[in-house]
């Protein structure tokens, strides 16, 4: 291997997108040289347990938090883990997994960021924050189509967890590197084939491109691309905005910029015709098609190209 | 914890006597501070895939050796693991186990020293080496009495091993401190009620008590406990012979060397009267006690206190 697997995380709440983000940058860094992990696989009790136990997965003490910061540990260093897993759909803990880490290792989850020595394994920490409106609607659509729950059950549960929501999983936003949080316009209706904004948090604890050059900072306060300084948990930041109902046009500096950098990514600027960026099957069968999804799947495939660059030896 | 985790390795072919060995040693060390590993836990294949691939457990590409080695590393530094394991009864693998190690871990199994990182993991190495005729007793007498065989199936499986015993499981000799081999003397008929003796092969890799003090070094030939300098695969070795109708004054100098080095021996010297220390229940219910079976528990034990000792810190 030429270099060290890369480690990204997609962190954040259930329902928050985590899988179909997953999926996305997936086909772009290429299925073949990637790596899935799912940390709801160290939880320590199965369903049944749980329940008995009074304990939601997404409390820290449900979950071997210290055997994955290992196994991230171990991944990190190109060596293989046996992972646990959870089994969703019986709620039951299996057979473990043999997994030899290939180039790339996308590890998404509740937890990932919960610890320092969870945090220090990955390379690029992304975190997903829709306004928890968009996450319950798209909790409600999963867990009714794919988990056989009924919308009551999905509304009483998110209420039992928001305590442990709130302690244990947004707090992790204030590591994360990028932090995703696609919403609807406030103009339009709540529906399914609206086109959702993106609004991508540019922490800069890693090197993010120069968007000042490209995004007309601030000047027309309509334009589809905004970059704007701003604080966030009280750290300054830079906020990029791409609105859903942005053109071709109005992305292809961002594209070009990130493709110039990292000529791997070129092939998947969308603006260079490629048809299936930004362009996701959801985890409940929709299609996703949008520009600003293809440029927070380009932004982050960026990040992990680069890193692998940076770690090449 | 005042010190690492001790690793004290009991590896040899099936039905050779680990987990009565083990058992044994973990009373002398106080079970509360000992935790017990079993390697068959990292098998890759349950039963049904085995007999489907045409493999058996002893062969290395039917165990999960890398992960193996990882764990016992993790183990040596006082990290916990999530130890897969291998349902002997069902033949199935099942939902792995959180295991934090206590003071002294003992690790017994087929393939423990068959990798160099496996080997480095242990601060003592015993191997049990059986005559082959005693071993097949014993494998017969285990596997019709608790796992529902037939003598003919496990004849049948002992000659279908063979290959792998000699490739894989025997070589491991050459790694270990100590051998064990119980044996039945050659005078007496083959019972069950036989006392057995032992042979133990003191290899100089670790610092074993200076035994020419207290053992008429060859000087009478019959005596019941004889030491005796010579090779074994090539390489000097320190041979103690322990006879089945060795008497308490035949050993008690050997025990009081031991334990006036290590005091916290002492309360399991048999001659200071404890009447457990050589007593062993079998796999299959047997009572043994006997001060071959004293002497290398001790031995053995003394060998780990000390490990533990030079580790403190």
């Amino acid at each position: 291997m030429a270099h060290r697997p890369i480690i990204l995380g997609i962190v954040g709440d259930s329902a928050a997108g985590k899988t179909t983000l997953t999926k996305g940058i997936a086909q772009v860094l290429g299925e073949q040289d990637v790596t899935i992990i799912c940390t709801d696989d160290y939880h320590k009790y199965d369903r049944a347990e749980r329940a008995e136990n009074g304990i939601t997965a997404l409390h820290p003490d449900c979950n071997y938090v210290d055997i994955m910061e290992d196994h991230l540990a171990m991944l990190r260093s190109g060596r293989p883990i046996l992972k646990p897993i959870y089994n969703h759909h019986h709620g039951t803990l299996d057979r473990p997994e043999y997994i030899m880490p290939k180039k790339y290792v996308i590890v998404e989850g509740l937890l990932g960021y919960s610890t320092l020595a969870a945090r220090d394994c990955f390379d690029v920490k992304v975190y997903l924050a829709p306004p928890e409106s968009l996450r319950t609607e798209w909790k409600v659509k999963r867990d009714t189509r794919k988990r056989g729950y009924t919308e009551e059950q999905v509304m009483a549960e998110m209420q039992k967890r928001e305590p442990d929501s709130e302690q244990f999983i947004r707090p992790q936003r204030q590591w994360s590197d990028i932090i995703v949080s696609f919403y609807p316009p406030s103009d339009a209706p709540n529906e399914n084939d609206v086109q959702l904004n993106v609004r991508l948090v540019l922490r800069p604890t890693i090197s993010h491109p120069d968007m000042t050059k490209i995004v007309d900072s601030g000047s027309e306060g309509n334009h589809p691309v905004r970059l704007e300084l701003q604080r966030d948990m009280g750290k300054p930041v830079d906020v990029l905005e791409v609105d859903g109902h942005a053109t071709s046009q109005n992305v292809t500096d961002i594209e070009h910029t990130l493709c110039n950098d990292v000529p791997d990514l070129f092939p998947f600027c969308s603006t260079n015709g490629n048809p299936d960026i930004g362009k996701l099957v959801g985890t409940t069968g929709e299609l996703l098609q949008s520009y600003p999804l293809a440029i927070t799947q380009l932004l982050i495939a960026y990040h992990v190209l680069k890193a692998a660059k940076i770690h090449q030896h």
